[in-house]
């Protein structure tokens, strides 16, 4: 796939280590008045005058995390800058910097490396990040994406996993399972297209879905819209391995229990339609799908009237003391103990 | 090897990733009063106060930074912290935390990755860096290690690469191109060994060299050493990549020359031997072997005095105005442009 979209090929080892960073860092610009200096010296160089720093880090390595069968370059440098700023707003602060380091093998052309940093430049654009740093070097196998995120927030505002108490309500932004279902459809029309390259697919009726898994995008909106509304969330987490492997942590972490309402998961039609077409239950989907990057909060029941109605918010249970457990109370008024089955990249 | 030394092997996936996570970690201390939150949560927390941050990442990669056939991993552990806290030091700042990522094959059992962690956490130890996050997955092929380090300084004190001038001295910590020579013996030896694998190598006479290269140190002690001669560096970095790259970078970034001295290079005698016995030039070595990281500064002429009959530091040139070029100087007062030979990990 990247040949053919590369009929120009420029071997990696012509530009040479320095040539290679100096090339595709070009076109980074520094915006952030916490940056006081970025690449090109032995480390970067960050002020945070009174505000706390924040920092979280991934590891992307194609076959385990992404397979570019199916992930356009560009999007897979945009993904990778997105998982890890939706961890800076899950703390509830403002992502400021990036680090990316690249390993790559010999197949990879200079033209795909520009794609891949093309998707970095215009998620670091939106999201209002620095790239201060990294490293490119050569691997023995595929593409390894490692960036570390940095943000600042006031202490006061800073929302970790262990703050949840017994009765607040545990709210979820957006919709859940979109990304997980968007990437059976593009795992089907690959096995389409290995028994028939021809073959045109019709993507139209899994646009929503398929843009959730190649394009997903960090909840940058909340924290604003939380100050706004003068909620400070009691505890905070994005979802990346799946909802009920997140609701564990906040509930492990923070000493308590929780009932999650499958009538109240919020699920995009076009999502509903697809677990029909794919002989799948929806709320498996939305619990144990990964890589939404929605936020999952939970807040004092105090400022329920707060979010009430607001569509960028939904109450989908609320916590319980530990020793009730951790469940999931179904449309049929079950109550069956949570499980986290969510996605985990060591079974690969 | 890694099946010698471990006859246990408990599989990764009997843990999963979190499980693996916290075993992994379960030995890091934080130490550093700038951590306010380390692991467990979704990003870190630090507080920096009226302190500089500084922050440098680099990417290991299996078959390409290392081999496994002579690097045990306790030791590749503790020497992907210490490539990493160089860096930190060539600021002139003091590292105090770092994130640790890791994707592993399913080769690795879980002995294997302690022995690694044991090896990062006695690094950590001796840098007093607390472990703040990081991230465990599973890769295709090999090993693959991303650490980011971060340091703090007050801004008085940060040294860049671009402050050098002209006239200012070269000066170098330590010996050069001991990592490169103990790097050929063992390759050596590894050819030795596939070819009779009952030979039992004597490597006594290269136990400084192997040291050199397998449980390289960083130069924590200049910072305080300087200090305490009240020296503040023109222009600073580590040599990674080897001198000649290294002299390249601070010439380029502060638009100056240099005059290099060969006879002034400073050279272990177990480095001399060896190389006469390879039939390898030793300035060659010691010029274009990397991974001494060592510290490289210019210092004013009027800090002469300070730093004259010190042990730990060489006087191996002085700075030249941009147009007078990079060169150096044979022991036969010759003068021949300096190019950068370094490693360059593009080219594996």
């Amino acid at each position: 796939m990247i040949e053919d979209k590369n009929p120009q090929r420029t071997s990696l080892s012509d530009l040479g280590e320095f040539g290679l960073i100096k090339h595709l860092t070009k076109n980074f610009e520094i915006n952030q008045s916490s940056t006081l200096k970025g690449i090109g010296d032995d480390a970067a160089v960050l002020d945070f005058k009174d505000k706390k720093a924040v920092i979280s880090t991934d590891l992307l390595i194609e076959g385990v995390h992404f397979d570019l069968a199916y992930m356009p370059l560009k999007h897979l440098g945009y993904k990778s800058v997105v998982v890890n700023v939706s961890d800076i707003y899950a703390m509830n602060a403002k992502p400021t910097q990036i680090t990316v380091s690249v390993a790559v093998s010999n197949r990879f052309p200079l033209e795909a490396l520009e794609e891949l940093f093309d998707g970095i430049t215009l998620a670091a654009k939106e999201y209002n990040v620095d790239v201060i740093g990294g490293d490119t070097t050569s691997s023995q196998k595929g593409l390894i994406i490692s960036i570390t995120a940095i943000g600042e927030a006031d202490e006061a505002e800073l929302t970790y996993r262990n703050g949840a108490k017994s009765n607040d309500l545990l709210v979820v932004t957006g919709d859940l399972g979109a990304a997980y279902m968007g990437l059976q459809v593009l795992e089907r029309e690959k096995q389409v297209f290995q028994v028939n390259p021809n073959n045109q697919p019709d993507l139209d009726a899994y646009t929503y879905i398929i843009e959730r898994q190649l394009k997903p995008e960090a909840r940058k909106d909340i924290r604003t819209l939380l100050h706004a509304l003068e909620i400070k969330p009691t505890s905070m987490i994005d979802i990346s391995d799946g909802l009920s492997s997140e609701i564990i942590h906040l509930c492990k972490q923070s000493g308590i229990g929780c009932n999650l309402y499958e009538e109240k998961l919020p699920l995009d039609p076009q999502l509903i339609s697809v677990c029909e077409e794919f002989n799948i239950d929806s709320t498996t989907v939305a619990i144990n799908g990964g890589e939404d990057y929605e936020l999952l909060f939970t807040i004092s029941m105090n400022d329920f009237d707060k979010i009430k109605g607001n569509p960028n918010f939904t109450v989908i249970g609320h916590m319980v003391e530990e020793s009730d457990g951790i469940h999931l109370i179904t449309r049929a008024n079950t109550k069956i103990p949570l499980k986290a089955r969510g996605w985990n990249a060591l079974d690969n």
